[in-house]
């Protein structure tokens, strides 16, 4: 069977557990003998998106420069998990539109108060206390997803759960095969 | 077969040849079944490389987002075509250096006084004539290969023999199936 290429693009808060679950799904879709590429928004940083900084029209830039090496990619095959906050739905749908292949927007939904709680860059204790602009759900919006593909909810599912409803969903698209 | 994928990078003058060929050996290894990107120097200024300008740093950066790119389509098992001119050694080496599968450097080496001759973008009439900087080959430097994968002589072979003797070493080296 030739692979299908798609995109599963996971979108929320930062803390929320974007890259935890891209990983978690990379490593069942490359169980199952996919081809799997993860973009991760933090990762990139050094490369793609060098230079960029956090207005509007630069967060779209890097969603936007993100998008197009997802869609090279997912035509050619490849399952593109890309983790990035992307907080604005014109960046997003900017790339839904763009793509060539299946885009599956995924909302990685998790409520405030826990991304404050858990806080695993620090970066919301500093932004509360104004110490740090530009921190998305706090001195920068985030907008979510009017109607995503999926939405998970980290603050009371396990990490295991959200990845079989996602598995689950891909292989009732038949983008994945099942096991 | 499963496909190898590897990273056939033309670097130049500008107006050397190096998307025309390009385009002609994307032509072949589609004919042959290959998946095949082409990344344009050209053409990805509106994605990859917006808002880069042409200092030494800007240039190498743009190559190190190509490379970046290519990198991944090629470790996914495509063939991914670059044309870019790409003027300095070690923005070359170091997307040579950080590929995970065959760098295939391919010097398009064409004559100055040729290039100018043709002048398809009229760049190199209005670099003379002081009117524009940043010119490579004019006004800004251009490193050639010390020691390219191979070297195609575009004033003196036409685009069918360069395309030709891409392709051989190609096949010889098994990273294209013979036809």
């Amino acid at each position: 069977m030739s692979q299908q290429g798609f995109i599963l693009w996971f979108t929320g808060l930062s803390g929320a557990g974007k890259s935890t679950l891209a990983r978690a799904v990379r490593h069942e879709l490359t169980t199952r003998g996919l081809r799997v590429e993860v973009l991760d928004g933090d990762e990139i940083r050094a490369t793609l998106s060098r230079g960029l900084g956090f207005s509007r029209e630069d967060r779209n830039e890097k969603v936007r420069r993100i998008g197009f090496v997802a869609r090279l990619l997912a035509r050619n095959g490849v399952a593109s998990i890309v983790a990035a906050i992307s907080p604005y739905r014109t960046g997003r749908e900017e790339v839904r539109s763009a793509a060539e292949t299946p885009f599956v927007e995924v909302f990685v939904d998790c409520p405030r108060d826990e991304v404050i709680r858990r806080d695993t860059r620090g970066l919301y204790e500093k932004a509360l206390r104004g110490e740090l602009s530009d921190v998305t759900g706090i001195s920068s919006p985030y907008e979510p997803p009017f109607s995503p593909e999926l939405r998970v909810m980290t603050a009371s599912e396990s990490v295991q759960e959200s990845n079989r409803a996602i598995l689950r969903w891909l292989e009732r698209e038949n983008l994945v095969p099942q096991c």
